[in-house]
């Protein structure tokens, strides 16, 4: 009687139509709420504000000249300092210490061998003196060898109880506030929001979704090689220490060319990492929306650009204005930065 | 063995025949709908859609033992001979000897040089002597050195206007009507559902959302390398005449791990190229579905599978029955199987 109920199709024609109905029901909210209130609550009204609002507005307007089909509407955003906080470190790298931290009992020889060394030492300085293409190799090295599966669970647990040395808060509730209204409204006016990110594809996909509302195929991102086999009789993946893709500044746009496939019409970024990104999506046709996370609050998150050791932001800072970028200024155009934030 | 219960698409439906009175008067109920409302209308009865209808029933039935949360309902589909004809050549490789021909007026020299001298020629076998991967090969040289805009405007292009030599129809109207349904039959319930194929995945992204309702950005294929560039100072991505990825046999659950980011619960192929997918798909826990088009209608299709030289089919055959994968029979299955056929 109950297994009948279970199986029954009508249980699932009768879902479809309990579904649909939740699904305008919601919409409806979304949009009594857009006309009624402010569907970016957590920015201070401002050019950068009215910018985002105002595209918006027109890329919808059906008639307009500047309409586009929803199908087109497709946004990217960079994380690591556009969507989450990255200082003093970003979050994969200090995941990717304690890594090598937990397996350093099991090799003594670490203790004298560079990058480990400086690892052990926590000195994040002597790892990036080569650059921060030393961050991705040290991907390489502390997240292979394991199923995809494996390493997610590492990710989730880890990410369950590490704290961020400041803010003495999990890494996932260090989100923007303001930048996940910013995909909210874009995913209600149609859009299809997107991460496109340096960080690793893995370390993201597993908490995205909760956090930003973005599903693991809708996030690009840095991998390395898997390959399949079949053991003892079980197709299984496991992750390779090699690097397949590196998507950081040039890599960005072959990365939306191979992921998304479309060129989007709004991409937001922080760093010079982000400037062919923002580059390639501003040089469509049509209406286009470049944006810079500009970190200029030093009292609730960080002050940086020029000379910072990670997120640094040079190009991007002296081209905006000439490309009609917009430089959001983290201490002026956000109300609220976070969501456990007392005011 | 529990789990190869629960993976054996004809639990449910021999389940429900050792059930009650209550059981039956509410299978009649769906046979009183499915008359009027039928999300399979061009499906036969018989134990192929049966279990299609069986298993998306199960998975949405909120409190039932094989219900999935929808952000976890993936799909994943072959093209070539799963959801369109690739007989009596693979479409792709169709167009790659017409772009060869039209280049062959500036390349006198490759009347006596391979591939050419065979493409040329129009001879097929010559081609794929050296294996499938000789398709591959054509792509590669055929596909580059213009950026991914030019090469998706000489797809539609061609598209436009080149018949089938057999049905005399656009290639784009041979999509099989069975499969859009279910296709849309699992989005109406909550599923994503993506393209998985050998094919280029540049030649697939053009069309696939206007004919199967698949944006690009689901649909992962074969890709060649292609690089960013700023050219006059204006950014440039260029295709270049080297592979990327296969997306096929083995490469298959590495395209599903790098680009959806998700196992898949129900894939559907019809060649030993999709036998991986399948093959990685059903392995996962909790309820899984793997089915596979078995082409035998000579008559209104093809009839083929072990001595094909296109979407050969030898393992997916001998193994599917203790795998649990259904096979689909094209002539038994298939009410109707073109959008222009007369009955």
């Amino acid at each position: 009687m109950t297994q009948s109920t279970r199986n029954s199709p009508l249980t699932g024609f009768a879902r479809r139509w309990t579904l649909g109905a939740a699904a305008v029901i919601i919409v409806g909210c979304w949009a009594a709420l857009a006309t009624a209130d402010d569907p970016l609550p957590s920015w201070n009204d401002g050019a950068a504000k009215q910018a985002i609002i105002d595209f918006v507005a027109k890329v919808t307007d059906e008639g307009g000249p500047d309409f586009v089909l929803p199908e087109q509407r497709i946004a990217t955003f960079d994380n690591d300092g556009t969507l989450w906080v990255e200082q003093p470190m970003y979050t994969q790298i200090v995941f990717a210490f304690d890594r090598i931290k937990a397996g350093a009992a099991d090799h003594p020889e670490w203790k004298t061998t560079e990058p480990f060394e400086a690892v052990l030492a926590n000195d994040y300085q002597a790892v990036f003196a080569e650059g921060e293409q030393a961050g991705v190799k040290l991907l390489m090295l502390g997240h292979a060898g394991m199923t995809p599966d494996a390493f997610e669970q590492i990710v989730v647990d880890w990410l369950a109880t590490a704290k961020h040395p400041r803010f003495q808060q999990l890494y996932t509730d260090l989100y923007y506030v303001p930048m996940v209204e910013v995909l909210q409204y874009l995913r209600a006016n149609g859009f299809k929001t997107f991460i496109v990110s340096g960080g690793g594809i893995d370390f993201m996909r597993p908490w995205t979704d909760r956090v930003y509302g973005i599903p693991p195929s809708q996030v690009v991102g840095s991998c390395i090689e898997v390959k399949f086999a079949e053991v003892d009789g079980k197709p299984t993946l496991m992750r390779l220490p090699q690097a397949n893709f590196v998507d950081d500044k040039a890599g960005k746009p072959v990365g939306i060319q191979r992921f998304i496939g479309q060129r989007p019409i709004l991409a937001f970024g922080n760093s010079d990492g982000d400037f062919e990104m923002l580059e390639w999506t501003t040089a469509g046709d049509g209406p286009r929306l470049g944006l810079i996370v500009h970190h200029t609050d030093a009292l609730r998150e960080y002050a940086y650009d020029r000379d910072s050791m990670v997120g640094r932001l040079v190009r991007g800072l002296d081209e905006a204005k000439e490309r009609y970028w917009i430089l959001v200024s983290m201490k002026d155009d956000w109300k609220k930065i976070f969501k456990f934030e007392q005011n």
